[in-house]
């Protein structure tokens, strides 16, 4: 390797932490720099960089290659992306599904006129999920896709039980229904109502002197979060959640089932498995910032999403190499 | 759809059987001709368009916008792609391994000069295997790669067991070892050999008079193919192997596990079940030959490889309906 790609980390939470973590495992490439809003002074980061206040970040334009964004996609992208993708070529994890055509236009209309690269939506979903979606049934048009996820914690869900009144701390687990998987596995492209496809698990702590029952039905009442599925309440003690709910596990399938010819089943699927949720979607950012980086020096600008970038750029060996390789 | 995207097919096996239906399902898509270099007037095509002698082919280079190669890797493509990829943007499912390097050198100095754009190893291994792998690796880089075969029809292995003496006739079935395969999804990088990864089955018809004892000697101790594995045969009836080994199941999969942050286990899985090996090899090319014509449109001239390719170059859909969709 001749030069490092160098990298800047946006926001140190979860992401943050495992793209610096990711970047140690790539040789090609290497960390700057973390920016932050909070007191850099009290931020201590794992690799020893040098930690930087965000507002300082127009400073570092000509020491770093790909800035990656670590923020949420509720507060910190839709300023963030538009505002630095003027600046940097970015890679972000923006997965409001809904919103995602209008943060594009934004963010191309920054990056674009300013000659900077910005995959938007890299992850797993939106990200490595999207990709076999679009594989899926672009190879086997007559057919249904189907997303599954889980068994996994899921942030949002957890939160939204954290809200309840009387509750002081809680997590939940999304659960595919394995009879369900079963049979999209089979070929048979069933209908799945959302109750079929998958059950929710919550562990709740609750406030001293708050009604159990009260608080069960609170959450299994929910709509839209949980009112559709079939959702489990236990209650535990603090003691236990800290001890026995502190992972990030997480992952699903993507499963395209679809016919060919006289009537032949043909069924695809895409599986992760994962230990920690924040550490896969980091190492899938640091991939695709490498290839940020590669579209920007070949004269792509603009945003781009991960259907926009073919497998090769992801690695960091070349085409001759992939083809010897890995064909 | 304006305008559609005109196709030829060269070869008219099973391959280009099951490219004629798949683009059947493609309603941007249309088929302008068979070509072949059978006697024309003998061969009767599905779809009723034209058949013609592949020796006239240079008549059609203003009829037809890709030609998608379906003839073998060992005598058809190091001849036809290198010819053919001067005249048209072609796609192929070139499949000996160790020769692609040659092979896309060939293609690219015939393609790159005359303005056109070739695929080469286009299907599911080499092709949407490769990507997997080449996902993989990308993304979680301390890690390995386990690719499993099966269940399935060996095209190659059931001819050599056909060509001992004393065989009338034989299927060979590639099956993966549960017990791997289950080790390897447990996240464990379990370092296995051939052995260990799978058996190998053969249902064998034999010849009148012919040494069953034999027959089975010479098949399990043939090197490189069934030397180092554990294989089963079977002896069977004529009426036996028409009625119950006449399709072309296959399938397989690809497992990426890898570690990340302190040490947390993930593990990346594709996997296919296909009920025709040929038709679902014949579906990718077609989704191929879209992103072929696409490419040249957009100026990308020479041999390519499906690690070259954006994967939304694959789908009918615009950019904008997949990052809205499908994202």
């Amino acid at each position: 390797m001749d030069t490092k790609t160098r990298i800047g980390i946006v926001g140190y939470g979860n992401l943050g932490k495992g793209v610096e973590s990711a970047i140690s495992q790539n040789d090609d490439l290497t960390l700057t720099a973390v920016f932050t809003r909070r007191n850099p002074a009290e931020l201590k980061v794992h690799s020893g960089v040098p930690v930087l206040p965000l507002d300082d970040i127009e400073s570092y334009v000509n020491d770093i290659d790909v800035l990656i964004l670590c923020g949420g996609s509720k507060n910190d992208l839709p300023e963030q992306g538009p505002a630095l993708s003027k600046l940097f070529n970015t890679v972000d994890s923006f997965d409001t599904h809904a919103k995602i055509p209008e943060y594009f236009e934004a963010v191309d209309a920054s990056a674009k006129p300013n000659g900077k690269t910005a995959i938007i939506s890299v992850g797993w979903d939106p990200g490595l999920f999207s990709i076999n979606r679009l594989y899926g049934e672009s190879i086997l048009p007559e057919g249904a896709t189907y997303t599954f996820w889980g068994k996994g914690l899921s942030q949002g869900h957890s939160d939204a039980v954290r809200r309840i009144k009387g509750v002081k701390g809680a997590v939940q687990y999304t659960i595919p229904v394995e009879a369900a998987v079963d049979k999209v596995r089979s070929g048979s492209q069933p209908e799945l109502s959302t109750r079929e496809k998958h059950t929710r698990e919550c562990f709740v702590v609750l406030e001293e002197g708050a009604d159990a029952a009260q608080v069960e039905q609170a959450i299994v009442t929910m709509p839209d979060y949980f009112a559709d599925y079939d959702t489990t309440v236990n209650f535990i003690s603090e003691a236990q959640l800290k001890e026995e709910h502190a992972a990030m596990p997480h992952g699903g399938f993507v499963i395209r089932s679809g016919k060919t010819g006289e009537s032949n089943n043909q069924v695809m699927e895409f599986s992760l498995t994962l230990e920690s949720n924040p550490e896969f979607t980091s190492s899938v950012l640091v991939a695709y910032a490498r290839a940020a980086y590669k579209m920007n020096k070949n004269g792509e600008t603009g945003a781009r999403t991960v259907f926009d970038v073919a497998p090769g750029l992801l690695s960091p060996k070349s085409a001759h190499e992939l083809r010897k390789e890995l064909l």
